[in-house]
């Protein structure tokens, strides 16, 4: 297994800040649903009117100067999206905004990481077991550990456009004995066709030796009920990624640097920002003739302001299929070259694309 | 006036793509909304129900596989915010989301810029006077007229944090003979506090010639109807910014290169960015320990991907006051040293912050 780093886990799962009321709320409408899903019914709404139980609730909330989420603001709802199928699907809603669509005039694939990580945190928070910060489990966070992402891998079948509506399904289930994996899918609102398949690996590090764990059994009973034995893909995709060196990389871009606003609330490099760097030792041909299609991400090592990186691409063409190319790709440390992230990426031909 | 460039356009106003049905049915929902508010009541609502002229448009929409906008899916209205005070103020309400905020763990600069783009941009599209693109009004199309940005003034008292709530209020105005004026205000949704104020100035430009142009007395007429008397800060900001050179500048960063991921649907340099070159010369401990209170960008030139350019800054303390910094800011291109944008900022110490 890969050095795990912290950046991934930052970025995918992270940050549940203890600190806000906010949670608090999540958690009481988790509770809610979940009287109400499961039939436990001490919550009763009787001809949409809320019984005492409720009210009590509500005039505490109220009194905290908050909105009460079942209110006419449906604010809170579209923030936190909901449980679907017996609560083992978390779902949300987003709009691709001005600013998430790049040179092709749809959602970059920077924009679908950062859905995906969105819907993953709001999962986690309205689940109710969010410990002390960094996604954690309450469990995870009286043993300090914390979850890190090893392995992405997104298939985009269509980017959206500005002002598409997409719904994010995610959910979790148990990867082999110590891991958790969680998938997404994410289908156009209005046609529900299905747009983009992720799948991604999780493991526990403790958070002061920075040493991987294995999945400690209370851990795993916290999450079990969350598991769903369901596949985003319906096959693995386990290959190995090539490391690639001088030699082997047909394209190096030396010297790249992180700016300021590439960190994120952890003062790492949000993970998203490493496709950014990945694309920059891809040719511009390649940028402006194809479109990508997916790509598998490995995460080794997380990454500072203060390191300078190197990108290295080998484009490895297809000649039966010209329509469509693979690439390998490796960010790492200039300084000793490190590995910090190994990728693959598919393309294809902007010809084919309807 | 300073050559207004392509850039602020396409991010402030822009990209109005005419191709798509959305944009009618968000023309519709907006002549729906006027007929109500103008008291044009040949839509009404009796007691909650549509009358036939309504069910009639609905049965288009619902026939085209459209949701409905009063349907029970908030979705649209979520994504086009509303009109209110008699149509001449658009808002809209956003959460601001994990991956937009930075290492202040609050909402970064470039996101409320981001923020004031989407806004300005959903109330051209939903007013109904889009034309052929780029945010142009109709008669504009027909004179190939573009709006272009000339200069931002924005200054936050607060910025918020992940998960919490804003909402923005965008409104217009005529400024001088030939010019408009586009407004904003921040507020946070729950304790309606004003966070942040915005101005900006805009003047046409014939997209052939790249030169301004008078506005039009057709465009004028178009646009008039939504002006509205209100201004965002109480004291105009005129002072001119001064211009960096490589002897008053204290801090150069040269080499700054555009990434792809930088790049805007027009292929141009999304201005939003420039704000993270600015920052790249800017010290770190002043990014460390000082929050960016408010910011001044006057837009000269657009920016390419194959633009190098050279970030510079002076911070110019004021000794009475050491808890408050003042900078000034050039981004200009490296070969010709050729300005694309100045800027002054206005930093206070963390240690003030709330």
């Amino acid at each position: 297994m890969a050095m795990a780093n912290r950046v991934g886990l930052v970025n995918l799962l992270g940050l549940v800040e203890t600190e806000n009321f906010r949670e608090r709320k999540c958690n009481y409408v988790l509770r809610c649903e979940k009287r109400e899903v499961r039939g436990v019914r001490n919550v009763n709404r009787v001809n949409g009117r809320e019984s005492a139980v409720l009210e009590a609730e509500k005039a505490k909330f109220l009194s905290n100067g908050l909105d009460w989420p079942g209110s006419t603001s449906t604010m809170l709802a579209s923030k936190l999206g909901r449980f679907v199928e017996k609560q083992l699907v978390y779902r949300q809603t987003f709009v691709i905004r001005s600013y998430e669509v790049g040179p092709d005039k749809t959602a970059s694939m920077e924009t679908l990481m950062n859905l995906l990580q969105e819907t993953a945190l709001n999962h986690v928070m309205s689940s109710g077991l969010a410990g002390d910060g960094f996604g954690a489990t309450q469990e995870m966070s009286i043993r300090k550990l914390i979850w890190v992402v090893t392995r992405i891998n997104i298939q985009v079948d269509r980017y959206s456009a500005w002002g598409d509506v997409v719904e994010i399904d995610t959910w979790v289930d148990a990867s082999g004995k110590n891991g958790m994996r969680r998938d997404w899918i994410i289908r156009d609102y209005h046609t529900q066709q299905i747009l983009t398949r992720a799948t991604s690996t999780w493991v526990v590090m403790n958070r002061e030796t920075r040493r991987l764990s294995k999945l400690p059994e209370q851990v795993r009973e916290e999450i079990r009920p969350y598991y769903l034995k369901r596949f985003a893909f319906s096959t693995d995709d386990t290959e190995k990624i090539n490391k690639l060196n001088d030699d082997t990389a047909k394209n190096i871009r030396s010297g790249l640097v992180p700016r300021w606003s590439d960190m994120d609330m952890n003062q790492h490099v949000n993970n998203v920002k490493y496709i950014g760097w990945i694309f920059e030792s891809v040719p511009m041909k390649v940028l402006e003739d194809y479109t990508l299609a997916g790509m598998t991400l490995e995460y080794r090592r997380e990454c500072l302001l203060s390191h300078v990186l190197d990108s290295l691409t080998t484009m490895e063409e297809e000649p039966s299929i010209p329509s469509e190319l693979e690439s390998t790709h490796l960010l790492r440390m200039q300084a000793d070259k490190a590995e910090i992230i190994r990728a693959r990426a598919y393309w294809r031909s902007k010809g084919l694309n309807t």
